[in-house]
């Protein structure tokens, strides 16, 4: 009887799994490097080794298949990955087919961001809600909405591209081809690039401005405007959000989260200023921190077979 | 055998009621003020007397509900109306129990603009999709998002706000308390706010704007420059909806559409500029002028028992 699944987590640079029971109890992790330099094929071995592994102890006739999360947009019919900066050596692979039949077991492939949220949903912060919205804040911004349970994927599976929000109709050009895009305001790489803005240092990271902000005098002054427009371009986002979705949890996770007490604040403020929805209802909509931390990529990719 | 419902669409100073059939083809229609100046239970009494006059023509046992939409927010578990601008005498009211009791028949309560986005899924410019976004074009702008077939509402009931996405940080202010809603940019009431603004006249309608955008020399010049901003103010909405839910299909209807030609190719660029969801499913992804006009609450509001 099938009682447990493998989760994937890839990466541009690493590749995690696990074996989680159809409780959500965690019953093994392993984790490498994505040999990217080595092409394709030595990608694909890698991910199938990692799984096999896993596999091999804990057995075939338990395994009820497997997740992966994988960053950039995935075309659900095809079961490939398009536009991804990260991992372009699988570009317009197959690769969840390709991943089944050397395995022999089925594969679901899925947005990293929505496999998070999906973990929020099933062990993390979102556990008593069939509705959320999740926001990774890394270097750049992901999205995951969970709707009635499961991801809300948009017939291509392009959803939940929340990153790209125009949150500045007249701000900093994005990647993508947009200019404002709420990554571009709100992200560790903002923040980097404000801070070299404002002439605080040319490399400093999101702890360094984070540490910056504690201090007195014009340094820390502008360190804290920094954390400022990086809480309102949150605000102006959970506001068109929460207008949008009225669900009753919005989460956050990702690298950005140590600076939550920098940023938030303003981030709370301007979310209510800007929804009257979250003002009607701010005893019944939480805006809060995820749990699970980096693991809830692997525990929505392992919740993929059991949902899906 | 339940073989039809009626719909209802109350609005500030009319109603509007049809019998519909499960195939949806519309049997009747009647239509008549809300007297809302003699207050509460007239507006009530008239309701309830309109529907019972289409029941008695089409008779009590085929009738498998009824469904009413209505402008403001619904508080979906209590079943009454709060937030709304048009409808204050019914503020707080359990209309949804109170007209069910007088009738002894299901009621469904849905805001206008969602009951219009389900009409459209049902019977107009949406048939062949599961998943829909309607802007809804007029005094204001509502939303209604249909997702897997039905209304997306949130848990209180007041998903949908899309009027109130913000799509200029500082820009006009909102009776909702925000800056910058679409609906400040690219209603009716802001078209007329621009006109005003730009000494083309006091309280030219939308429809005089449109005239104007014909002419050459300088009134033409600053009619045309206001239905480019209102487009571009959709574009940039549009963007963050497609970017959000990677549908197959956005909708535009309401009083705003016969000067389609002079906004839509602003909204169409903007939106493709923005948005490279748009552009990787370009021949996938539609923005298109919605099909039932005024009808289409009517449908979605008959649809309601149906699908709920």
């Amino acid at each position: 009887m099938a009682d447990y699944t493998i989760g994937m987590d890839l990466g541009g640079t690493n590749l995690r799994a696990a074996a989680i029971d159809k409780n959500g109890r965690m019953l093994d992790k392993i984790s490498g490097c994505t040999n990217f330099v080595e092409g394709r094929e030595a990608v694909l071995s890698d991910i199938v080794a990692a799984i096999a592994k896993l596999r091999e102890t804990h057995g075939s006739a338990g395994l009820a298949g497997i997740g992966i999360g994988v960053p950039g947009f995935i075309r659900m019919k095809e079961g490939l990955i398009t536009g991804s900066n990260n991992l372009p050596y699988l570009e317009g692979v197959p690769i969840r087919d390709e991943i089944s039949h050397r395995l022999g077991t089925a594969v679901f492939l899925e947005n990293d961001a929505n496999a998070a949220a999906l973990g929020e949903k099933w062990k993390g912060a979102g556990q008593n809600v069939d509705d959320l919205v999740l926001l990774t804040l890394g270097t750049g911004i992901g999205g995951g909405i969970i709707s009635g349970g499961r991801v809300l994927r948009g017939f291509v599976g392009m959803a939940g591209e929340l990153g790209h929000m125009t949150v500045v109709p007249n701000g900093n050009p994005c990647g993508c081809g947009n200019q404002g895009c709420l990554e571009k305001h709100a992200s560790a790489t903002a923040v980097t690039a404000m801070a070299r803005l404002m002439q605080l240092g040319e490399e400093l990271s999101s702890k360094d401005v984070a540490e910056l902000a504690a201090q007195h005098g014009e340094a820390g002054e502008k360190a804290r405007t920094i954390w400022r427009i990086v809480g309102e371009s949150l605000g102006i986002a959970l506001a068109t959000l929460i207008n949008t979705f009225n669900f009753p949890l919005y989460l956050l996770s990702g690298g950005m989260l140590p600076a939550w007490e920098l940023f938030a604040p303003h981030m709370m403020r301007v979310a209510k200023e800007r929804s009257f929805t979250f003002r009607a209802t701010a005893h019944e909509t939480t805006i809060a921190q995820a749990t699970l931390g980096n693991e809830a990529g692997l525990y929505g990719a392992a919740c993929l077979p059991w949902v899906e």
